[in-house]
């Protein structure tokens, strides 16, 4: 378990590249009776991506139905009682998950809540008896150890439970499995470790790593506990496959959006708009049941809270910064300065796509040096954050308290408040410390504050913005978990109340207002949501009649962001390797068939229905395909044929081989067995399980010269499509469905043509496998399509 | 054009399942070798449905991408400047479309406040003068002549005008066309029939028929006009296809529910979740765009209207029963009632849904005997309702002003206001009056109203809740454009507070949110629609705090609701006879092989690449079939085969044919074409058009005897599954990619194979058709599935 290269699929890839673009291809020479296997030309099949810090081995989920003799058996079987067992165990699980999300999501914020403001108050008392170097030694060096935990923990027991999660699940839900994930020990380093790493100041959120923990609570419910230490319920049975865990996965992360931000409508549509691939109506009701619990779960700690039982736990209703109490007219004259702030969101979202990915990159260098390397970036990291945020309020003029605002606590010295003392005389205040010696909700509820128009200086907020600038690039990528959420929104609140100081007069938007529209302009900017962020910012503002303008601040700004680079999360997804499926195919697709893509692949291997269990056992041991398809020769001919037929009767998967060749169903002679002698050996619950490697099956030679009947465990109705079809429409059709194989049939028909040309997966249809294998397609690269 | 049957549909599939029930059938015997075609064993395909009061005749959609070669040229050949042509004009249609909507959408509200009020103000001055009966005659009569023209209109000009129109939305967005839907007369119609609707205070609402103007908008916007007034605008030829068209209507729905409630999110998230079939994030964005610029249009005439210049026209934000002011606060013992109020609602509205089908099947009957009849129902109930909301506050005993209520104008005589004088003594109010005679949006902000708690008498409610019981009953199926969801809204607002009032002083809920909860629930329990309720709903009241609750009163509404029947719009659409492709397929279609499906169709008829034009005449007269695969018998052999192969070439489309007749594009000799002749005599732009009739086409004797090479225009890449595919299977991919067409092929590969299996459409994979088929599959039918 060494750390390699971060990058080194991306590094693997370019190879490929390389070596493809030695050879220009002539389009016209591909036909069918070209030699199948060209070396310099193979499509490359890369299944590595970058876990946490490493490069790891992933595998294709299969979202499709298995339909072979057994599934279909078990079909006719089920029982009524046993369809309403899965179906009241789905409504439950989905109760669960929400249960559980709220309940942790409670905890983390109790936790961070209670050991950043004992922190701050001890800074406070420093400070107020001048000992100011006292005080930044207890502050950095508390800072210092809660980062040292959690680095210490991501580094050590959980490398996956680094960062936000969301590319990763985003991924899972298009179909592509990242190992570790969703297991007990990440979901308990990402709890703790979130909570160091949002205690100790650190500018990240723990937004992301929510949305991850409600997706492992998710998970780990759905298998019924850790992988060592599973409940082998019988019920649970039914939710033993990818289909159920996918859907699980879906409630979780809503409801993890939802405990974030306290938003049950903004968390199912983050869910739809930005996580998951596949969509049905029924599951967007049952996460919106998973939302729901999540929101009632924490109004009741809320409730439960406000009678001071939790320590320093701030007040606060469902809604996190509130500003319900603006009124919101509408004057023509506005529509400009919302259009600037949209523009300068779209302009600055995608400049930080752009910086952060270079920052990544570079970060990748310095971790793939060992762990000591990481643990001391992310140190390095909290240090600096430690000396910005406690010295630069030095640097910040102390400003008198205005009588005139009904705020009666100014200045304050407690945890929270809107006008911290800090260094400064009684009846003044100082606004930068207002904003950095503060958590980052906190940070975000002051700057979004309403009708304290000269509350903050330009220059302060100046300061703020560059340094979360920095802060937001640096703290990304350093192994703790860390969520993009809330770095994002500082800064675009930051930019966008520095657009409301500098308005003056000349608008009569509230500056809260501004800063709000400039959050939600650079989320927009960089994370290219529209609709699941209005209505996230609907519910976290709690104005309705904001929303027009928040919705062209978004619109704006997305159509201007995509105009430079894709979204954060895209980037992410291609830095680490993951083998994400696009929504759209490319334009030039439609150029290349997916007959051509089969020519430049290995040649498919095939197996007979009836087949020699030492020809199974080779084709395991010297391929890696996870699926084969299943070809009867010389059957009954159909009426009109002059000679035997050869049959496709299906495709068996990897894992039912493996299976086989553990319990050792071998025939003795070369027949046909019965359906009872495949249901005595087997049942569908054991074909849900995903066997280990071949290595670890010992078949003695004896057992190499008898046969297996694939018949039984062969999936009859494996989606296909004709050499013909083209890839976009592959594409299409391969991702709409969910599948993991794709067999390619021959649109010709006549004896001796084999009726499989090919098999398509995952990696065959990816845009940039495609274009090194064919790179004169990329002469079309620019055009868009529909 | 004359009335028939209304449900003629139904009735011929019924036949069907009547003969096909005389035998049973063995499910052994159907292998690939029985006769082709078996006349009492046929899936029916009757493309027959209920539009308007008629049955006509309706086409399914293509919304696949032919990729024949003419297509595959001009994608290669489209410039940049074209792509960005098609690009903008795209977000300009979107933006059109929100910003007609929301124009249309403020006139008819400007109309029936207006034409409303007057009436009102005008049978008030007469109560107060003690001329009863002359009130009655003016109220009556000018009911009955709104009601007439109303009537008249949608009954001689444009029968598709008539109801909502929402399920033929769906229908249209799922892949059928009905005709007639979207044209010029219908939306004139549409507009003017629902402000005489409206006007007239008949029990409905105006919501459903602005999502079908929505949708009219954007289908005329896109095809640049009316259909014999086109615009011959180049770059609209993009926009001359189905897949463009579907995306516009999705748009143009969005639009029109956003109009109805002011609610821009929600109208987004009911096109999603009830209306389209088929989405992208693309379209979300897209849709989203358009409601925003819906919402904007609606604040400024608003903003403009506060000023007075708008007649009658009442105040009001954005917001329609903003019931912002409560403040709630959570207790547990609220629970029981929020559930009671959710069970209520789910039994009310199944109930409701099950009583207005009896009473359509009813309406039906008299429909059908001629327009008078249509025309007399109408003014029936119009003179019904009249009797009814004239009469009853008679009964009504006055109420004195509460004089501690703040509301300073108890009791009031103007349109609006919340405490009607009606025929009390000064000081005291009618409150019945304040919910009958008013309009319905009013009545429903008067029942919603909040801190008014002992407003309306017990006894007042149940009236107000038997009453629109029996109108939301009665009204809903005559010839007027009519909204389901004022109904609903009315009569679910009115249980909710009857149970208010009926739980007294043992909850701390306001009264007026009970109502607001009881029309959620009853909304749940007939449509069956979670999240974009509950938006709708949060949107409607602006009161976030209510979400938790409005969820858990949605969600068990829903469940209970579904225990007994489907959606009111499913009912209307099966109904209707449109043949709707249901999400998921039935546990049974696990059972049954696309390739027993073919054996029981009639054989497919496929044409050669090469064809004759007198075949291709013979075939286009002879069947009703709207695509033909294309084969190539004895091509040149591909490697290893032992004889001549055949080829599948594509799926060719009636339409095309018929193209190519007109045009006369006729060979002397049996030969290939060059790209360039199709090309000199034919654009991808005519390929768009849907020609007319085969009968429309003459063609000579001589023409008869030449040739037709159909390669060019031969889609080569159709989506085909094999014959061993489930129809359950099939019938996900089939919906999920949008298709029209679907070639089955065989699983054997051998010489005088068929290359084709046979052909599926929409009709043959619907449930329905193939229980009738196939009688025997109907035993495992109760049984559910994922």
């Amino acid at each position: 378990m060494e750390d390699s290269n971060q990058f080194a699929a991306a590094a693997v890839t370019n190879d490929v590249d390389g070596q493809a673009q030695n050879q220009e291809r002539d389009p016209e020479s591909n036909s069918l009776h070209q030699p199948l296997l060209k070396r310099n030309r193979t499509l490359s099949s890369n299944p590595l991506a970058v876990v946490g810090a490493k490069v790891s081995y992933i595998e294709s989920l299969d979202y499709e139905i298995n339909e072979n003799d057994l599934f279909k058996h078990d079909w006719r079987s089920r029982a009524q009682v046993q369809v309403l067992q899965y179906v009241f165990l789905k409504w439950t699980l989905a109760f669960l998950v929400g249960l559980l999300t709220g309940v942790i999501a409670t905890l983390i914020n109790l936790a961070v809540e209670n050991i950043a403001g004992y922190k701050l108050l001890k800074v406070i008392d420093y400070i107020n008896n001048k000992r100011y170097l006292m005080g930044f030694l207890f502050f950095a060096g508390t800072n210092f150890l809660l980062t040292l935990l959690a680095a210490v923990l991501c580094v050590f027991f959980a490398p996956t439970a680094a960062g936000p999660g969301i590319p990763e699940i985003k991924a899972y839900l298009n179909g592509v499995d990242t190992p570790n994930m969703y297991g007990a020990t990440t979901l308990i380093v990402k709890i703790i470790g979130s909570i160091g790493a949002v205690a100790a100041g650190l500018d990240l959120g723990k937004e992301g790593p929510l949305v991850h923990i409600g997706s492992c609570i998710a998970s780990l419910l759905g298998q019924g506990g850790p992988d060592n230490y599973r409940i082998k319920w019988r019920w649970l049975r039914y939710f033993n496959n990818d289909r159920d865990r996918r859907d699980l996965i879906t409630c979780g992360s809503s409801s993890g959006v939802c405990a974030a931000f306290r938003a049950p409508v903004g968390g199912v549509l983050f869910a739809l708009e930005e996580v998951a691939t596949w969509w049905r109506s029924a599951l967007l009701w049952r996460s919106f049941f998973s939302t729901a619990v999540v929101v009632v779960v924490l109004r009741a700690f809320m409730e439960y809270c406000n009678s001071r039982y939790c320590g320093l736990f701030g007040k606060g209703g469902l809604i996190m910064f509130d500003v319900s109490e603006v009124s919101v007219s509408y004057h023509i004259v506005d529509l400009i300065p919302i259009a600037v702030i949209g523009i300068i969101g779209g302009l600055l979202g995608s400049l930080y796509n752009h910086v952060l990915h270079k920052v990544l990159r570079l970060y990748s260098l310095i971790n793939e040096k060992g762990k000591l390397h990481k643990l001391l970036l992310s140190l390095g990291v909290s240090i600096f954050t430690s000396v910005c945020i406690y010295g630069l309020p030095f640097l910040a003029s102390c400003r008198p308290c205005d009588s005139s605002i009904q705020e009666t606590s100014c200045p304050t010295n407690g945890g929270t408040g809107n006008f911290k003392q800090f260094n400064c005389p009684n009846g003044q205040y100082n606004d930068l410390a207002t904003l950095l010696l503060t958590t980052n909700d906190d940070a975000v509820r002051n700057i979004f504050s309403t009708g304290t128009s000269s509350e903050f200086h330009i220059f302060t907020l100046t300061i703020f913005f560059v340094l979360y600038c920095i802060l937001g690039l640096i703290t990304f990528g350093i192994a703790v978990p860390s969520g993009l959420f809330l770095p994002i929104i500082l800064m675009g609140a930051a930019y966008g109340r520095m657009l409301g100081v500098a308005m003056g007069s000349y608008t009569k938007i509230d500056q809260g207002l501004y800063a709000v529209l400039g959050a939600a302009s650079l989320m927009a900017g960089s994370m290219r949501m529209t609709v699941s962020l209005c209505v996230i910012f609907l519910e976290l503002t709690n104005n309705l009649l904001l929303l027009p303008m928040t919705m062209l601040v978004l619109l704006i700004a997305k159509t201007v962001g995509d105009c430079f680079n894709p979204s954060i999360y895209e980037i992410i997804l291609e830095l680490k390797g993951l083998p994400f499926l696009d929504a759209n195919p490319e334009p030039w697709m439609r150029n290349i068939t997916v007959g051509e893509l089969a020519d430049v692949k290995p040649p498919v291997v095939t197996l007979h229905g009836i087949e020699k269990v030492g020809y199974i056992v080779e084709v395991l041991r010297n391929t890696t395909h996870n699926g084969f398809p299943v070809v009867d020769e010389g059957v009954m001919a159909p009426v009109g044929t002059q000679t035997g037929a050869t049959e496709l009767v299906g495709l068996v998967l990897r894992a039912h081989l493996l299976l086989v060749l553990k319990r050792k169903w071998f025939l003795q002679e070369r027949r046909r067995t019965e359906e009872w002698e495949v249901r005595e050996k087997f049942t569908w619950v054991d074909l849900a399980e995903r066997w280990g490697k071949i290595d670890d099956v010992t078949v003695t030679k004896d057992e190499m010269e008898m046969y297996v009947d694939l018949h039984p465990l062969t999936n009859t109705t494996p989606y296909t499509v004709l050499e013909s079809m083209s890839a976009a429409k592959a594409m299409v059709l391969f991702r709409q469905v969910g599948l993991r194989h794709m067999i390619i049939i021959p649109k010709y028909q006549a004896s001796g043509v084999s009726p499989v040309v090919g098999i398509l997966t995952r990696q065959d249809l990816r845009a940039h496998n495609i274009l090194s294998a064919f790179p004169h397609l990329a002469k079309s690269k620019g055009k868009k399509g529909h």
